[in-house]
C-alpha cells in the first residue's frame, strides 16, 4: 500500500502533491518498473481525495512516461529512460550546423546577418523618426472592419475554412482578384491566379519554377533587397541593368539580350523599390517588345499598383501582354495589411499549374480562413473604400515630404532626390560627402533619423566610390513625422556640408 | 462642349453612362489625344447631374488610361496603348513554359499530375467511405471556440497583429509550445522554436538548410509521400531504409552509416505515414545512440505526437537528446485544424537562428493574427480540452476499425494489417491478388471505397511484385461510416479471392 502525504492547507493542488509524490517514490526506485499502481478508486479512497484527483495524477505520471497503462487495465511504473533536463543538455550540440548547412543555406544566413547590421543596433524608437520601414502605417488600419469580416465568414462557413484549402488559394478570392485586375486593365481569369503568403512568398515560387543555376537573369539594379539573396540562394547569375530617371535602361537591356540567355527580366515598374521611379508609357511598351522579341518571360512586381495617388500612372504591363510573356505579382500586403501574408502571381495557366505544384510541397495550401475573410472584406467594399482613403492620406504625406525637401535640401548643391508618382519610396544622392556610407547611417542616427543606406539594394560589393544613396520611405510616418524628419535631415546635411567647407550656395 | 445622352430611367447607374459614352468617344477618335476634357463641374451643370457622378467616371477613365489628369488641373485624353482584351490574348503564349522550368520545377510538376492519376477520377463522395484522406473530420472542429478566440486577439490587439511579424514566429505562441512540449519531456526554450506554415512547410524549409546534391538522405521506406517529391527537388540521394514491424530497420541503417555520408535521417517514430507503427523506447534509444556515434542529425516528424490515445507510447526521441541531434518537428494541423497552417521546428538554437534565415526569405513571416488566435485558443484551456475529446473519440474509432477487421477479415488468409498504437492510420497488405494495384484501386472504388495505393509512399519505381498494400485511414469517418467502409472492403476481398479460387479457410 502507498502512503501520501497530502496537505490541505498548502496552496499546491492535491492532484499535484499526488503527482509530485508518486514521481519521486519511482525516481527513488521505491516504486520499482513493473510495479502494479492501485486502481486510482482505491488509492482515493485511502487518502480522502476525490478520485477525479488520483485519475489526474495518473494521468500526468503517464504522459510523462513514469507509468504506463492500457485502458480497462492496471497502471504499471515503467522503466523509464533518461529524458534529458535543462541543465543535462549541451552547452553546445555535437552538429557544427554552419558546416553542414547548403552552401544555399549559408547564403541566405550571411544576407540575413548582414542586413541587421547595415542598422544601427539598439534602435530607440521613441526618440527617432523613421524613414527606414516599408511597413505600413498602423493607424490607418482598418481593424474592425476586418474583425467583423473574419466573425461573419467564421460563423457562415468556419469548419470548412479550416481544413486543407485549395493549394491554388481560396477560389472567390481568385475570382474577386481576376475581378480587381480588370479595373488595372488586366483581363485574367481565376485559373490565371496563385494566391501565395505574400509577396515575397510569390517570388520565390517563380524562382523555384524558373532559376537554373548559372543562368542569367536580368534585374533593376539597385532593386528589392531581399530579391538578391534569394537569386543567390538560386545560383542564379544576375545581370545588373542600371536604372536612370527613366526606369531600366532599356538601351543596355537590349545588348544583354542580344548577347547573352536571359532566363528572365524582373522589374517594378511603378514606385521602384528603392528609387521610387515610375516608368511611362513608352517604356513599358518598348520592355514588353523586348521580352517577345527575346522570347524572354517578364516578372512584373506591382506591390504597389493600387497606390497611384495622382492619378497619371500608365497601366500594367500585364495590361497589354497578348502573348502571355508576362508574370505578374500583387499583394495586399502594401496597401491593406503586412501581416495578412496574401499576395498573388497572375500569369498563363500553364504557368501557374506549375507553380502550384511548387506551392503545394512547400506548404499544401494557404490559410483559408484569412482568404475568406480578405474575399468577403473585398465583397463588402472596404477594399475599395480603404484604398481611396489611403489615397487621400498619401497623397498629402507625398506633397508634404516633396515640399520639405524642395524647401530644406535645394540649398545642397551635391543632394539630389527622386518625385515619386505614388506609393511610399524616394531616393536620395549625396555627393562629395567626404565620409562612407556606415559613417553617413551613423551621423542620421545620431540626428534622431533612420535611413536605409543603398548598398542595401545591390548585391555586396566594393565600397562605393563618391555617390551615396539612401532610400526615405513615408509609409509609417505621419505629416508632422515627415517634417520633423526632413528638418533632422536638413541639420545633418548642414552638419556634413559645413564641416567640408562646402556650404549652400544661397 | 460635349453632349451626352443620359437616360435616368435606365437601370444603369448615371456615373457608368457618362463613363461608358466618354469611353466611346475617345475610343472612337472623337475626343483626339491631349483634348482638354471640361471640368466636372461644368459637364455637371450641363446635363443636370451631381458633380459627383461626373467626378466618378473620370476617376474610372483615368484608372483605365483613357484620360490623364494631375490634381488641380484639366483633365486631358491621353493616347491609349492597346490594352489586350479577352479576345485577344493568345490561346497559347509565346514561352513553352515546359521547357523553360528548371528540372526541379518539372519534378515536382511531375510528382503532382502523379498523384493525381493514382486515384480515380470523379470521386464522387455521396456514396463512398472515403479510407484515404488524412485530413480531419470537421464535425469535431471546435469552430466555436476558436471564432471567440479570434475575435478576442482582434479586438485587444488588432492592429499589431496585422503588420510584419517577428520573422520565428509570435512569441507567446513559441512560448506556450515551449511549454506544451515539457508535458512530452521535451526541454526548450521559446528561442529553439522556430513556427513554420505547418509541418510540410518546416520539412521543406530544413530540406533547404540541410540538403546538398547527390548527397545522402535517410528514409524510411515506405514514408510520407510529400516528402519523396521535395527530395527529388533538393536532389538528394534518397536512401530507403526498410520498416519492419518495429520500425525502420535499425541494423540497415547502421549498415548504411558505417559505409556512407547522410546529411540526416528523416523519421516519424509515432503513427508512422502509411504504416501506423510506433516504434519502442528501445529502437528510439538505439536510433539516437547511431545518430550520436555517427554524428548524423535526426529529423523526428512528430506529426501526431499529441494523439496517444491508448496512453502507452514512449516520449519523443528529442527528450533524450542531450546533444542537440533531433531537428523536432511538429503541428496543429492533425489534431486541431488542418487549415490554420500552423507547425513548427524544434531544435538547437543555431540551427533555428539558420533556418530562420531561410524562412525570411521564403516569406517574410507566417501571419500573426492566427498565430496570437491560436497562442489564446491554447491559453484559454480550449486546446487541451479539445485533445481530450480527440482521445475518446478516436480511442473509439481505432477500437471499431480493428474490431471490424478481425471480425470481417480474419478470414482471408493472404491479408494482413497493422494495429496502431494511437493516429489514424493502418497499414493493408494483401499476398497473391492476381491483380495490379491500380485494378485494386479500381475494385475498392468499385465497392464504394477509397484507400490510398501503396506506391504513393515510395519513390517512383517499377511495378511491385506480390505483394500490394494500401494505406488506411480513419480520420474522417465516423464508426458507422468505419463499419461500412470495413464491410465493403470485406465483400471486395471475398471478390479478388472468390475469383480466384482461394477461398478463406473458414
Amino acid at each position: 500500500m502507498i502512503l501520501l502525504n497530502l496537505d490541505r492547507t498548502n496552496k499546491v493542488p492535491l492532484f499535484h502533491q499526488v503527482f509530485a509524490q508518486l514521481k519521486l517514490l519511482i525516481e527513488a526506485n521505491t516504486l520499482k518498473p513493473g510495479f502494479r499502481m492501485p486502481p486510482t478508486r482505491e488509492l482515493a479512497k485511502n487518502h480522502g481525495v476525490n478520485r477525479s484527483t488520483v485519475y489526474k495524477a495518473y494521468e500526468e505520471l503517464t504522459a510523462l512516461g513514469y507509468l504506463e497503462s492500457r485502458p480497462g487495465s492496471y497502471s504499471t511504473v515503467r522503466k523509464r529512460h533518461k529524458i534529458a533536463t535543462e541543465d543535462q543538455r549541451a552547452k553546445k550540440g555535437l552538429i557544427p550546423w554552419a558546416k553542414n548547412s547548403s552552401e544555399e543555406g549559408r547564403t541566405l544566413h550571411n544576407a540575413f546577418e548582414r542586413f541587421k547590421s547595415r542598422l544601427p543596433e539598439n534602435i530607440n524608437p521613441s526618440n527617432l523618426v523613421n524613414l527606414a520601414s516599408l511597413e505600413l502605417d498602423t493607424r490607418n488600419f482598418p481593424v474592425e472592419a476586418f474583425r467583423r469580416c473574419i466573425n461573419t465568414v467564421m460563423v457562415e462557413k468556419g469548419g470548412q475554412l479550416l481544413t486543407y484549402g485549395d493549394c491554388a488559394g481560396y477560389k472567390p478570392l481568385r475570382e474577386y482578384i481576376a475581378q480587381r485586375l480588370r479595373f488595372h486593365g488586366i483581363s485574367v481569369n481565376y485559373d490565371e491566379i496563385l494566391i501565395t503568403n505574400g509577396s515575397q512568398n510569390a517570388i520565390e515560387l517563380v524562382l523555384k519554377l524558373l532559376t537554373v543555376p548559372n543562368k542569367n537573369i536580368a534585374v533593376e539594379m539597385p532593386t528589392y533587397s531581399n530579391v538578391i539573396p534569394l537569386l543567390n540562394y538560386f545560383k542564379a547569375n544576375i545581370v545588373g541593368i542600371p536604372m536612370n530617371e527613366t526606369g531600366m535602361d532599356l538601351d543596355h537591356l537590349e545588348k544583354v539580350l542580344q548577347n547573352q540567355d536571359v532566363s528572365f527580366i524582373y522589374t517594378m515598374p511603378n514606385f521602384h523599390n528603392p528609387t521610387g521611379i515610375t516608368t511611362d508609357q513608352t517604356h513599358r511598351e518598348k520592355l514588353l517588345g523586348l521580352c517577345e522579341t527575346y522570347r524572354v518571360p517578364l516578372v512584373e512586381d506591382a506591390f504597389e499598383e493600387e497606390m497611384k495617388y495622382f492619378g497619371k500612372v500608365p497601366l500594367p504591363i500585364k495590361s497589354m501582354d497578348r502573348l502571355h510573356m508576362v508574370i505578374y505579382l500583387g499583394t495586399f500586403s502594401k496597401v491593406l495589411f503586412p501581416g495578412i501574408r496574401i499576395g498573388w502571381v497572375a500569369a498563363e495557366k500553364e504557368f501557374i499549374e506549375r507553380v502550384t505544384a511548387i506551392k503545394k510541397f512547400s506548404d499544401l495550401s494557404t490559410n483559408s480562413l484569412i482568404q475568406a475573410a480578405l474575399h468577403e472584406f473585398c465583397e463588402q467594399g472596404y477594399y475599395t473604400l480603404h484604398i481611396k482613403r489611403m489615397h487621400r492620406e498619401y497623397r498629402k504625406r507625398m506633397n508634404t515630404v516633396i515640399g520639405m525637401l524642395r524647401e530644406k535640401l535645394s540649398r545642397f548643391q551635391h543632394v539630389s532626390w527622386t518625385e515619386p508618382a505614388g506609393g511610399y519610396l524616394l531616393w536620395l544622392q549625396l555627393r562629395n560627402t567626404g565620409k562612407n556610407e556606415k559613417q553617413l547611417t551613423d551621423l542620421f542616427y545620431h540626428y534622431g533619423l533612420i535611413l536605409i543606406p543603398g548598398s542595401h539594394f545591390f548585391p555586396p560589393r566594393p565600397e562605393q566610390a563618391q555617390t551615396h544613396q539612401f532610400r526615405l520611405s513615408i509609409s509609417t510616418c505621419s505629416e508632422p513625422e515627415i517634417r520633423e524628419g526632413i528638418t533632422r535631415l536638413a541639420n545633418a546635411l548642414s552638419d556634413i556640408y559645413c564641416e567640408k567647407g562646402e556650404n549652400h550656395a544661397a
